[in-house]
């Protein structure tokens, strides 16, 4: 029997349930019970579980390191709101803001070793490739945030860098989810790659469908304002393709709307107007498509029964075709 | 040939300053070289050489270990020095006093990783068992962390919490540091479990003696204000030791000294007064001596070579005699 990836993540979505986070003392324990329960799409873990259903791995045993992934996604999430000063996650106040920055820290900490508690459970036959893969993931994802930061205040970024940004501190986490699930089902390197390289690839033709949303979603769809991105200058790939594509006279034009005092709503106008000048919708679209591609290819070339790979290739479309 | 404490901390001094802790982006990398390199005594990773040479391991291969341990250490004290707001460690500015609070939080998030990538180099025989008490040792040095922050505040802390939390906070690091030799080096869990205990309860009697030391040491040999921790109402052992024997009087005394605008002298005579009154510096002797005696106890247990035992004992006669 296949499982879908719906049954999966409602398995993962139970285990959280049934898990027992608690411990002394409490101020260490409370914020990860909170953040483990706040919700989500489980995505991670259910990429982790999916892979090991692929490859024919017992998907109780596979669990272990899906919840590996989740806990670590979400103590970059804890750390990662103290460092957006992000008062809000998942609609409740995120752990910083209803503790303290410090119970942040450390209950951050403690998630980490956790994720490490719970990789120690994997296959200990593929023991080392687990902890290498993870531990290569981990110090990315930390890259791809300082790079995110950095981005911030420095003025010479490039769509490349962008992508590389993106790459980084999404989709390896993607990546290496799929790749534990492949390991834990003891597949080859040459599997765990091509798994690996699927994911990294719809990682990032995700973040960049992402960006495209927020210009050229449906406003009844998108469920927050289109534009948010252009308002708060943020360096897209949709802005950073331009500015890379813009003549002096569309670059000044465009700097210009950046810096003036204008209504957001000419501010959204202008930009988009200079966006369809220079193509940046049938650009972004491409590019999305270019890595979708590569992934669609990784995953084609693993020798495995073709229903198993049916769950992922569904996913990675429906990323592709979403509203929002 | 028997390696010497000071031989081996060369070694792990030889190899930090060898290490290549750089990397992209600058922001985050930068930080972890300067903190491996602002000094300290190297305590944790040549105790781990010192268990690896008594169980007759490859210190070569131990070094990965040590190194290990000596970068979580300094992990958790760039994470701590958030925590506390310090602006200074071993003479320098902190990592967030010189940089600032998300690049300690990212960088120290990194260094972590870095210390499971180390660890992951060790005997992959006892990779296993190296993992477990490395993470049960990581949640226990932050739960101290915490406990200590909590007793900050907290009114109602016995003796016994005190102890439980420096166990935590900093005497199973130690511990750990040991058996993770132990297991580099092949020895029995009977063997890693007894230099275990060793570490654990010499790492007890040392921080006793620290308390010991800011109200007795003599103030020349000291280095710092001797009397320090009665000035910042700090909870030691030998106040709490206090509370607990004070009878209403002396406890009436006791709370006035803490809360009263008097001189800092004035203060620190009132305090040892007490404390002379309720025996307090022979009760905390007794107690540094009974941890001392475990300690000692766990290593006569342990069947080995004695010569090669000599550096530890040592090394722990020294700490019970040290004058600062």
């Amino acid at each position: 029997m296949i499982h879908s990836w719906r049954e999966l993540s409602q398995q993962v979505e139970a285990e959280i349930a049934a898990f027992d986070f608690s411990g002394k003392p409490n101020e260490l324990y409370d914020p990860i019970g909170y953040t483990m329960t706040l919700g989500g799409k489980r995505i991670r873990p259910t990429l982790c579980l999916l892979a090991a259903q692929l490859f024919g791995g017992d998907l109780k045993k596979a669990m272990n390191l899906a919840m590996a992934v989740e806990v670590f996604h979400n103590f970059t999430l804890v750390h990662d709101d103290i460092m957006d000063e992000a008062p809000i996650r998942r609609g409740k106040p995120s752990v910083h803001a209803k503790w303290n920055r410090d119970v942040a820290i450390l209950s951050g900490d403690v998630m980490f070793v956790q994720a490490y508690q719970l990789l120690a459970k994997g296959n200990s036959e593929k023991l080392s490739q687990i902890l290498s893969v993870f531990n290569q993931t981990a110090i990315e994802v930390c890259e791809g945030q300082q790079f995110d930061m950095n981005f911030e205040t420095r003025n010479a970024v490039t769509a490349t860098d962008y992508i590389e940004m993106i790459r980084l501190k999404t989709a390896v986490l993607l990546a290496c989810s799929l790749q534990l699930g492949a390991f834990e089902s003891g597949a080859s390197d040459r599997k765990a790659n091509l798994i690996y390289e699927f994911g990294e690839k719809i990682g990032i033709a995700f973040q960049i469908q992402d960006d495209f949303l927020d210009c050229y979603a449906n406003p009844e769809e998108f469920g927050k304002r289109v534009g948010g991105d252009i308002i708060s200058n943020k360096k897209t790939f949709l802005m950073l393709t331009a500015v890379e594509k813009a003549d002096k006279d569309q670059l000044i034009r465009l700097e210009g709307l950046m810096s003036q005092k204008i209504s957001d709503d000419d501010k959204v106008a202008g930009v988009l107007g200079i966006y369809n000048e220079l193509d940046i919708p049938n650009l972004t679209r491409a590019a999305m498509q270019t890595y979708f591609e590569q992934g669609m290819h990784a995953i084609t070339q693993i020798e495995a029964d073709e229903e198993l790979k049916k769950p992922l290739i569904s996913l990675a479309e429906q990323l592709m075709n979403r509203k929002h």
